[in-house]
């Protein structure tokens, strides 16, 4: 705190968080909005899309948390090349407020990352357990006394709606989900088509319940695998073109994929249990804790995110 | 960002967690300390001895929260005044590197802070829920990715040795909590004389585990009353002089009227329940979050601290 003999006062910062206002109407009340983003790929369409969010920039701060080791450090590379073109030469608006990039002291637990490998039943634990982690290192790290909403925002969610952060935030719910949807080529009408993605967001069914009920302490529930039928109800099979996009339905579980959150629902305590918590771990158990600390998680059927392709 | 027409790059910052040491060492690895304290009354002791720690200040964080109603805003008038002195017009090596003051945004549930009114087994558990979301939003937002260590310390905590933290971090532990006692005049010796204050550092017992396995899902278990007899252990009557001043014992449950972490503990995800986590609240149910995450809690019977007497 000393230069060159003169000394200058450090810094001490008051914050009344009652004056931090977490309202349906962010822009307007210029509310703090963090985006946090675990990342292992660099995806250059993340990247355009973040860039063409519509929310004003100078109120986004953007974290990221990235493994060390090859793939990560690539990332990193790609994530920092981008970054330096935006904040440095690009356009004043384009620019965030800040950003800071994680990169994380343990090894992910599977060393693939192909979706094939990375979705088996057997992996899921220990990766989901890892996952959870590195979003607790993100979050704990990086959520501020003057943040509003924290946006859950996936590395390989490449397309969404420009005004994403108002419309989730519209809703004026502590945790608010949309749709996470996949664009491939359907071989058999021979055209682009799309199918749903993130069945982690989800209704808590009576067969889960029982499930759940008769595993060991340590066990859990995965959503998604024929081996293990929960009959929940998936946001992901509840989009009806035909009806409202604001729709919302109550959520038990979440993912991670595309997920706002008021910045009160972590401030209270919620986060990612690396650890079976009722039977359920990271985003999914997110949203049981967040309903512990009295937070209801919403989802909208209607509302489309886009998801990568491999 | 734009200042008189020039436009300064907006910060990007890149942290490396694995570059983040966390040794029995800290001083001369010039380890951050985060001193974290939830304070209702503002005690000149307490600062007094926080002045006192040996611990390089420029290596030290303070983070407080108060509560937002009359009580809160005398401690935070008497606070201001004299981290104003100590950091503006003291001398330099009194000066912490910063310090953040939080006021928190919700109401404590019990509006007197009397000893004997905290502490009837009815308040507790509306009581220790508010304690956890107050300790949560202090964490969450003052942890930054290259604290070390977190030193939870209570506003009434008005005498520990000066090398407090440096002593408890030579232990390398996860958690480690010292011993906390309380002097007071005994009338039967007439004279000065001490006795164990902080019963929530305890080794479980069968009694204990048996106790919870009969409860609700909602229900907690109390340390120190006598309509829950409990049987733990507790480090408070393990004190014993002649003995290693160093002795460690582990611990199921902690207290937070002092206790060293390890912010890689945090960072993973351990937080303060406001809810009931395997039947413990606050404090305790941390202990059994971090043991959930792998982090065993250590005690230190004959490693005193003094909380205040009213
Ligand atoms: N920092 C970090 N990010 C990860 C790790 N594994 C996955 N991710 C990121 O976390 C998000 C979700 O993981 P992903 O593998 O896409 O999950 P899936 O879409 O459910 O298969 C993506 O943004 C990944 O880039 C990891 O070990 N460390
Ligand atoms: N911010 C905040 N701090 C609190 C509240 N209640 C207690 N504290 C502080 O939390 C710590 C523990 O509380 P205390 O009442 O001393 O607990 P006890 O010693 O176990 O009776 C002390 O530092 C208090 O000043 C509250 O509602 N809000
Ligand atoms: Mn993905
Ligand atoms: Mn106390």
């Amino acid at each position: 705190t000393s230069t060159g003999g003169k000394s200058k006062p450090p810094p001490v910062v008051h914050y009344n968080l009652n004056n931090v206002t977490i309202t349906h109407n962010p822009v307007e009340n210029r509310e703090n909005v963090l985006i946090l983003t675990p990342m292992v790929r660099f995806y250059q369409e993340y990247w355009d899309n973040l860039m063409k969010l519509t929310y004003p920039h100078e109120l986004i701060t953007l974290g990221f948390i990235l493994p060390k080791n090859k793939e990560g450090n690539a990332a990193t590379t790609d994530l920092q090349k981008q970054i330096a073109k935006t904040q440095k030469s690009g356009p004043e608006r384009d620019r965030f407020k800040s950003i800071i990039i994680l990169r994380q002291d343990f090894e992910p637990p599977i060393p693939s990352q192909d979706e094939v490998e990375r979705h088996k039943m057997q992996n899921q634990k220990a990766r989901r357990a890892a996952m959870a982690k590195a979003r607790n290192s993100l979050l704990f790290t990086t959520l501020g006394p003057s943040t509003s909403w924290v946006l859950w925002l996936d590395a390989d969610i490449i397309e969404t709606p420009p005004t994403l952060i108002q419309d989730l935030a519209r809703h004026d719910k502590p945790l608010v989900a949309p749709n996470c949807f996949q664009r491939y080529y359907n071989e058999d009408t021979k055209s682009m088509d799309e199918r749903p993605y993130d069945f982690n967001n989800w209704q808590d069914s009576p067969t889960a319940q029982d499930l759940a009920s008769k595993m060991g302490p340590d066990d859990i529930l995965l959503e998604g695998y024929k081996d293990m039928a929960t009959y929940r109800a998936l946001m992901a099979y509840m989009h009806k073109p035909e009806d409202d996009l604001h729709q919302e339905v109550p959520l038990d579980g979440v993912g991670g994929t595309a997920l706002l959150v008021k910045a009160d629902v972590h401030r209270d305590g919620a986060m990612f249990p690396a650890f079976p918590f009722y039977h359920l771990i990271e985003t999914e158990g997110f949203a049981k804790m967040a309903k512990r600390l009295g937070w209801q998680a919403t989802g909208l059927p209607n509302y489309k995110v886009y998801h990568y392709n491999e």
